[in-house]
């Protein structure tokens, strides 16, 4: 397999927590960048530590990414603390403490950085883990796993940077450095709350409602008749919470989002695409905050809380079997 | 098998179009009441031709309700017209023709009944077949079909009559008294529109509903955290709907049907068996009548349209290929 660069002791030690298709695309980025690697991974650490991380990329221009990371842990694996970055790609479902597997690899000066959906997941990790200097990260890739210790990247990779609750610190600054020494697109965001607004209008509707139609695709969703109307009312409503929590979006993103889904071919999001493999829905970080928030703002959001309280019927039906 | 009466020459004919278990249930209440009783089939024509229509029935006051029609058709047999009574419990689905199905079996004199659900169905019939007496009826029963030729009657039977859009006509007490005979309450109604929409305050939103989750049950519904609020909202919006139509419902209807409900155990509507045994679903006239009147009348019902246009979604997720 091709490599691009070893890594040298002066190199940064990055961590990172939750390495499926996510965070092993953003791993071979910085293992490209000169950073020492090391992947913690639910499954198939066995088999990416004997043949590394195998990723087929549709995007020539960055070359072969695949990549043997420093060091490949399974979660039942002994952490050695005190990366200079923990990186945590961990899905946000209830019942997942990522704080408790982002810790162990924590030492005095480390930075947390997390990539993952949704709004309003950082405060469970800042106040769990109070001292740590905290990178909220956003993630414009499409990826996916295709079989053990292989992924398959589509298209995109850019991502957005910043502190949290806002600006932009060092460790943002270093990490976006990286990151595009890694050969992509890292965007330093004096609000990233603002951002992580802007990508929930799109995912906040048509990630439930995907789900609600047994994992259907954009075109399936806007050529319904009332679709569209459907989607267009759900993303006034997250429109109306954004700008009530402080970060109102432009007047013509709701406009611009349906053109932008419109040009796309249908499209299945990971949320549908979950759905369709049964594995667990980050339904709670991507509507049930918005929700939550609406009530802490007394803004009214009838066809969001239906939409909560449809996807609950739904899985409360398939019982708690899902993983 | 038991029978319990012989039909005379003097006893009305009645023909039961799209005889699945409903109206095979009815067919067996006419025949106790001294009806000539002819069942058309869409399917096991040839079996109950062979064996008879075997009723297993858990209300014991009734007795055994299996019996052998006096014809039992296949939809490919040539009809012969002039029955006194046809009952049309053909499924209200877009795409089936219920006038062309009745229309054969009728003589100058014969009366149109319809046993079956929904808000509104009753104008394609009379356009098609102006000429006849209309009665429209509900069926309150619990009842399936088991095997070929074989229900299983759990509960109720009880039926609301009436003519459209209003009034009660001879034709109507005349099937009120043989449904009696048989052994089951029949009210004549001098409003069964208005009880078309007192049922539709329950089947409307727990019917869609349940199809959304998977065909689940009562208290799944009831019992996931903001279903009950879910539930009385879109029956608050079916009601509007019901008011502007002209027909009030009384002001505690919602507080009832919801406790009514609770005291039930676990339950899966007719259209969430439909759902969980792919079979199609009677979504038109349950929840798109009530939408379309709603439009007509200028009423706002965000949830039932939000409701409509999921369940068509996920429609056009499973592809056209129900039956």
């Amino acid at each position: 397999m091709a490599t691009t660069q070893q890594p040298n002791d002066r190199a940064p030690r990055v961590v990172i927590v939750g390495a499926g298709a996510i965070g092993g695309f953003y791993g071979a980025i910085l293992y490209r960048a000169g950073a020492r690697v090391e992947l913690v991974m639910r499954s198939d650490a066995e088999h990416v530590r004997e043949h590394g991380l195998i990723i087929d990329s549709d995007v020539a221009e960055l070359g072969d990414l695949s990549f043997t990371p420093a060091g490949v842990h399974a979660a039942s694996d002994t952490p050695t603390p005190g990366a200079d970055f923990v990186i945590c790609c961990v899905k946000v479902l209830p019942g997942i403490d990522r704080a408790a597997l982002i810790a162990p690899w924590l030492g005095p000066h480390s930075v947390i950085a997390l990539i993952e959906n949704g709004i309003d997941i950082e405060p469970a990790i800042r106040q769990a883990l109070p001292d740590h200097r905290l990178v909220s990260g956003l993630a414009f890739v499409a990826v996916s796993r295709t079989g053990p210790g292989r992924l398959h990247h589509q298209a995109y990779g850019r991502v957005s940077l910043g502190n949290w609750p806002g600006g932009v610190d060092s460790a943002v600054t270093r990490l976006a450095d990286l990151l595009h020494a890694g050969g992509i697109r890292a965007k330093c965001s004096e609000s990233i709350v603002a951002d992580r607004w802007g990508k929930s209008l799109w995912n906040t509707p048509f990630n439930p409602v995907s789900v609600l139609a047994d994992g259907t695709d954009t075109d399936t969703m806007l050529d319904t008749p009332g679709g569209e109307t459907l989607i267009r009312a759900l993303m006034a409503e997250v429109a109306a919470v954004a700008a009530a929590d402080g970060h109102p979006l432009p007047a013509d993103a709701i406009d611009k989002n349906i053109a932008a889904t419109r040009t796309m071919n249908a499209y299945r999001n990971s949320m549908a695409l979950d759905q369709r493999s049964g594995r667990a829905l980050e339904i709670e970080a991507i509507l049930g905050n918005v929700c939550a928030l609406a009530e802490r703002y007394e803004i009214a959001v009838p066809r969001l809380a239906m939409l909560h309280t449809l996807i609950a019927m739904k899985q409360a039906e398939a019982g708690s079997d899902r993983s």
